[in-house]
């Protein structure tokens, strides 16, 4: 029997862009030897992430023209899961009060975040539940230090939505996985200090657990980086050759497109 | 530049394997298309892991004779590394104790440790230390529960290790990475209640980030599944399809050798 989080966890599964691949199936596929990129290094900078899908994304944003990365470190994740994790990690860390930071978000909101901070018990955050809630309570003093997750477009109702808090004592994280034009017209470039997209909902390969960060502040990318390397050492090095090459057809740069 | 714990970590990357894979790049070689494997779940058994691969490495154990697979689930993750981290979380959570368990492990140690347990913060663990050095303290009173990570063979010197702790309060994680015939004669088969191998030392694919966890208890089990899910909602199914192929060229099942 399944357990409810990993029922949950698939809802969106995107099979419904499967017959896009297929008909692209030639200039997508990938043949990987056994002997290639054994290591966990790339060659040739000494890095864990490869500097052609890095860039292949900043070309992908600029394409379809739905989000800003100028001037934006970019981070790669074991799936945007990892990603919320290291997010919500790197924020808690600027927090220099004792008391932990509050992670909310606005109803409807993905469960997963909550069993996420209840389940890791870190010592940093604390979930708080919904966002319009707190932002009435007593508790928002303007100094303890607060994390909203906004999703938006908002998962089930394709809702675009906005921070409900803000202040100096606010660190939002946008998740956008939804924001591309096959599920919503994409009015405008998401220009934030931390957004999330993954490749999930980009080109439905939810089984390749890859997703992305795209950062403003060089200390919250330092540690969102930090923690993908201490939870995992980076992203598969398979998937980031697989990701590369499907990228490629949806940008029209040597696939077949 | 490179942080520290970036170059340490991939200390040990094993290309020296490299000669192997490149005489058996026919067999060991995968053709992905596009659109293979989209899903977050292998279709017909509506999970999140290959059984098939699954069973590979139930016989990978039973051909090289290092390991008892016999009553044991199998816990697939992105790396050894994060493993570790569903190990400790996991067997954490058996501590009915209102204080932290002891997280220890005999010198010389992998530093990772000692990162992880202070990067995550953690209430449920606290990073103590030398095991040996614990044993002789007024801490070791036999009641404040206690996870001794034992790495055998041990890293870098390459010799057998035993647990330092024992006891009702003690729960252990063997670190079996180096335990192919490969790095040393394989003189008995693990039998643990939780042991972990790795890809990269199995088969020298250390950018795959591909590990396994032979676990005895159903509970731990659960647990450790649960930290995956939460942590990256499993391993790259590109990844598992990859390993799939590598292990069958090993075993002997379809592939050249």
């Amino acid at each position: 029997m399944k357990a409810a989080y990993e029922l949950a966890a698939c809802i969106g599964d995107p099979l419904f862009l499967e017959p896009f691949w297929m008909q692209n199936a030639e200039g997508s596929a990938v043949l990987e030897s056994g002997w290639h990129r054994m290591s966990c290094l790339f060659h040739k900078d000494g890095s864990y992430v490869s500097a052609e899908l890095e860039k292949i994304i900043r070309k992908l944003h600029n394409v379809v023209g739905n989000a800003v990365t100028d001037k934006r470190f970019i981070i790669f994740g074991t799936g945007a899961t990892q990603l919320i994790a290291a997010s919500v990690h790197a924020l808690s860390l600027t927090n220099s009060s004792s008391s932990p930071a509050r992670l909310l978000a606005s109803v409807p909101y993905y469960a997963t975040y909550k069993e996420h901070a209840e389940f890791f018990n870190s010592s940093n955050v604390k979930f708080e539940g919904d966002a319009s809630a707190w932002k009435k309570s007593k508790g928002n003093d303007n100094i303890t230090q607060v994390i909203e997750v906004v999703t938006s477009p908002s998962n089930p109702d394709g809702k675009l939505k906005r921070a409900v808090l803000d202040g100096p004592n606010v660190k939002t994280i946008h998740d956008c996985a939804y924001y591309w034009p096959h599920f919503l017209p994409t009015t405008h470039q998401v220009d934030e200090d931390l957004s999330l997209f993954s490749l999930s909902k980009a080109t439905g390969h939810a089984g390749s657990r890859f997703g992305w960060a795209l950062v403003k502040d060089k200390y919250i990318y330092e540690n969102m980086k930090r923690y993908i390397y201490l939870s995992s050492m980076g992203v598969s090095r398979d998937t980031q050759l697989h990701v590369l090459q499907l990228l490629k057809v949806v940008v029209g740069d040597g696939g077949e497109e």
